[in-house]
């Protein structure tokens, strides 16, 4: 946090994707980042995966994302 | 989280019930599903009771509201 | 906690009933409630089930009991 | 645990019902009772609820059961 | 939470100030209540300090938001 | 713990002031050496903020209190 | 959890691959899908790696199997 | 908790012993009984040891008292 | 684990004894290893003390078990 | 971390001030500040308070040391 | 830990990359094979994203590095 | 923490024995007491034990150390 603005939030979302749990992370993200500007972070805070037909079929990420108030 | 819809967001809530937990629960979800579109499930985080006058007034549940985002 | 009350005791106690969790609460408070005066509030921390020949027979809830300090 | 059986294991199970948490409890327990002999007790690990077309659909609970070794 | 209005939300924030831990809680503080109606209290999750060129440069408080919803 | 008294107890007190959490845990440290003798240590377990009227109107501490058993 | 199967049961094991965390999820989902059915889900517990000869030898995933129960 | 008594306190002591953790748990039970009646159990908080002039002075456990409340 | 088996389960159980905590170890691996091959080792996860008639009856240890899959 | 430097180590200390919790976190920061080049950070980790002939003496925080590794 | 070595250390670094959280692993290790001698494992503790100018910039770990004392 | 010594330092070690938790909290603290001065106690933070051929072959422990930094 840069001088002036001192208070940031902090957001609780989940994604998920075929690829794996990195490739989770980056699909949360590039859907925060559309409507959140000043994002600052992340934090990982579970993983996950969801078994379909006994394959797996996604990667699943709960993750905070910090962004800076205006 | 079907095709498409990949991200969900985590909100938290605090409601109150004077009938007992399981109401509280209601309580709060039927708050949550007027703003919020796409609900999929609750996280109960922590149980609560409020007393006045040496009685239970009211029960009272955290939890977490898991919805999609479009 | 009200003015010139600004100090409260928080006291752990394990309560049963074989009617439900819920009823286990009371059993609990109403126990306390004869005891401390002042009592505020309530925090479940655990929720036991204890089995008898195969069957269920009481539902067990650790609590915090708060309550203010004259 | 009485004299001579003094292991016990615990096993971890979800349940769901339509119709409260505790319901939930009852239907895993009947579950568990089928196949596990000497069942002493259960404890409470998570409780959840599933959410389908903007109504609460299930009553979730993550419990442990605990039953002796013969 | 008063008569007629029985749910509240739980927001998070990060606030800093080079004062001090008390000081960022006001800084953050003051940031919600310009936009968040209804705060009835805040829940110190996490305190950290920021260092820069050898100086403490600012002291860092993450916490809950609590506000009541109309 | 010094020769002869080798065991102590550990309560659990809530206290607030409205100048800030020090002074939060001066006030229940205060009212706590009233009634307790032998007091060794304080824990603090948990910070919160009450506000009241868009102001923050009190700091709540909620700590252990250890004190030697004579 | 679909209708008429409303139990599911949690069972944990640990997986290793020298290929990375995720190779290991696979690995361990691979070696339970041959003796368990009804696999819906995998959450990681913990994530470790061995070390030996100074390399790094295999990445371990702490995992929670949970799979219906007939 | 057998027919009739159906309420338990826990209290939380601190006990200590130069000959190590079991006796420090002895030490801790045998202050407990003497002022408490109904005691069904104990449990294990945290394990300490006290060092003084580069020897092992004391263990020390934390542990939760379970008594029946008349 | 060596090379060829890469997967472990782990398995809770309870053990008690008379005679003190590691000997609680004991029992429960020993009750293990009568139907367990493969065991590598034993984590701690809880202690607790069973007392009757104001006498320590039992030392209880809840431990997992890890064991690798052939 | 800027470029070039990315492996931080993160060191744990206890720190105690008469004065105050800030003041204790300054205490530690500069006693740390003397043998280690490139602190970023600090977190609070705990904060207790000693007690000696029933008056606070001393305010007492753990926490971690964030610095760069060359 | 082999015969005749029977301690470890524990130590906590936070190492990052631009390129995933495995290799941030990587990174960390090979910064800390560079000046300790035995290391046996890791263990990670936190995993968290930056970013900067609405990019993720690195992944960052904590872990656990345990090695063999002489 | 005398006067003018305000500072220890927290370090974490691993230590084992076949003898016992005890021992090897012994085997530990005689380990550490070669290279740390002014040591004022431990924390147990992990037991765990290792198996070899059907037979416990280690006890293992983890703990913190603590030390007073001169």
């Amino acid at each position: 946090m840069s001088n002036g603005t001192n208070v940031a939030r902090v957001t609780h979302i989940i994604a998920e994707s075929p690829s794996g749990f990195e490739d989770a992370v980056k699909v949360g993200f590039e859907r925060a980042v559309k409507t959140l500007r000043g994002i600052t972070g992340l934090r990982i805070a579970e993983m996950r995966v969801s078994v379909k037909d006994n394959k797996i079929s996604t990667y699943r990420v709960k993750m905070e994302v910090i962004f800076i108030l205006d």
